[in-house]
């Protein structure tokens, strides 16, 4: 398999201290703060802490780059059946797809896995601004979604800091 | 539009708070801890909280289910671009994806939204348990997915904790 460590062992003792100190087990199942943030999975942004975001809260959409595309099952069953009535996009600063090409990844794989990538659009961008903008765009155009308030942001990961993307 | 009041203000304060005592500015881009968690969306569930992630550690993907089909795009990108050799994944107690069926949820667009989801798969599940190895083995199977170290958990809502699921 692999030489890297497991991380299995960690998580666990991590997890063991987070649950001997939990108290919030009779948090209802919709989110207390009707919000679906949609944001990168980057491994610098925690939506959470960014946010200020406790358990309960809201439901957190994260995939590679926070496209709303790629989120739409998932936003579609927020409102429908868990009534969030309130969006949120989070793209970020030095995002990994600004660095390749839907050809680029797809001729990688067909290089080292021998595979066939061509049925998967992988939505990279090369304007993070427009980023934003386009996944505002998705949503607002999208007939399975409700008419609710949507603002999208870019959050700095040298800061910390969002900024609102503007039309 | 909504009567509801937007979250955004509190976000935005929030976020000057957390930015005003940020200290995480120099991390590189690949997780350190070369791991791709995948989560459901549950506002109940703090992936980072319940698995002592800390910024930089880990890519989270999260939908609604923590279903690794609709996280295989951002799966591949981890690995290929960005080097990550473990996946974990995480579904939970009460999950709202064991409340419906596909058929009920289009009925519902259907009737509220007098629109068609036909295209879409929402994925729902009657058996937690299952729904994990499910999970597990289209990971397994997909031939986009690298042969890494595979564990998947339930986490309990009421407790904190997480249950290993074993085949």
């Amino acid at each position: 398999m692999s030489f890297v460590r497991s991380v299995i062992p960690e998580f666990e003792a991590a997890n063991q201290k987070y649950a001997a100190s939990f108290t919030k087990g009779n948090l209802p199942l919709p989110p207390g703060r009707k919000v679906a943030i949609v944001a990168c999975m980057d491994a610098r942004l925690d939506p959470a802490k960014v946010l200020g975001l406790e358990e309960g809260d809201a439901h957190v959409i994260r995939n590679a780059g926070g496209r709303t595309v790629d989120g739409l099952r998932s936003l579609v069953i927020s409102q429908q059946l868990l009534r969030t009535r309130e969006i949120v996009i989070i793209h970020h600063t030095d995002c990994g797809m600004l660095t390749f090409t839907d050809t680029e990844i797809k001729s990688k794989i067909r290089n080292e896995l021998s595979e066939n990538a061509d049925h998967i659009a992988f939505l990279p961008f090369h304007d993070l601004r427009q980023s934003v903008l386009d996944d505002i765009e998705i949503i607002k155009k999208s007939p399975l979604v409700l008419d609710v308030p949507i603002t999208g942001y870019i959050y700095d990961v040298k800061t910390g800091k969002l900024e609102k993307v503007q039309a």
